[in-house]
């Protein structure tokens, strides 16, 4: 891209724009060009709406999920026990659970998970938060986390950081998915089942 | 998606993110809940830049490349020739032009190729002002439109419309890249690489 031939107002928008994740060079050029060429009403539009979602939604002075409120939706429901607590990566992984009707405690988002590779350090997670949380009330800590690496990494941390606490950490099950057939499993889902069997 | 569970403005967020070229609703979702996260100055620059971009940047006046001025720095500079105008489909194809240092004509930039799949007749591309800037100073009309079923179809339209002009059009050649194995090229690449051949 030859930097003196575009004015430096589009520079600067493609730079805004390869910094949001998953947009590359060539995608943020695109998006940069596209926005350009829209009427001053779509773009105002687009604007707006940035602005708007981040006056309006702040994370939960609890769990961190996002809220309008200064406590979400669910923490604030009194009907909600506040003795579990679903321990999640991201504010849509509660989505994805909400659904699923099982879970009536609480949740905690940490927005992430520990990356070295990436330069998150657990002080980047919403772990202070948690921690500070957990009370004499406060009976499991149940880790909704991926059995990425990152997840494996986060997970194990939380573990030794809230033990000590005298407070039950159980993790989510991981297995073969309900409806697939065992022979096309992967070999690491197939191990996680193995190795999390259970009495029947 | 619940959007039962979204706040609006987050709705409205990943609804204006779609519709930007090349995002889908994962990643537009994907953005609009790294931008809650954003602290508030990171964000101001990225909506600070749209706003700028929008207000500092104009169409020429001439060939509708983007400019901060009025008109172009190429329609603007009294070195280029008027006589030849290099017809490209987006203000990008110009820098790609112009470091062949190849051309020292000026350019029009049609903002897309006729498409009726996607809805774009010739009315929306910037035709009707190329046709107007053609006058009895205009020698050649140099059409590098890319060999796609769009960029076919927009030449053919453009050599109707101009041709009774009593103006020369032309269009770049298309052939083997320079550099590449024969028996790697595609099909139509070789086929227009035959049918393009010149007496040496």
């Amino acid at each position: 891209m030859d930097t003196l031939l575009y004015p430096q107002a589009l520079l600067k928008l493609i730079e805004e724009f390869q910094k949001l994740p998953g947009i590359g060079p060539k995608s943020a050029q695109r998006i940069a060009f596209h926005i350009i060429k829209q009427n001053e009403n779509n773009v105002k539009n687009l604007y707006k709406s940035i602005i708007d979602a981040k006056e309006v939604i702040k994370l939960c002075s609890i769990c961190c999920n996002i809220s309008t409120q200064e406590k979400c939706n669910i923490c604030s429901n009194i009907n909600r026990d506040k003795e579990n607590i679903c321990v999640v990566s991201e504010a849509s992984d509660i989505i994805a659970i909400e659904k699923t009707k099982e879970f009536f405690g609480t949740y905690h988002v940490l927005h992430g998970l520990i990356s070295p590779i990436e330069g998150i350090g657990p002080d980047k997670l919403k772990i202070k938060e948690l921690i500070s949380r957990i009370n004499s009330e406060t009976k499991e800590i149940i880790l909704a986390i991926s059995p990425s690496v990152e997840g494996e990494t986060t997970t194990l941390y939380l573990k030794k950081l809230i033990k000590p606490l005298n407070v039950k950490v159980t993790r989510i099950a991981f297995g073969i998915p309900v409806g697939s057939e065992l022979e096309y499993s992967d070999t690491i889902t197939l191990a996680k089942a193995i190795e999390g069997r259970r009495e029947i």
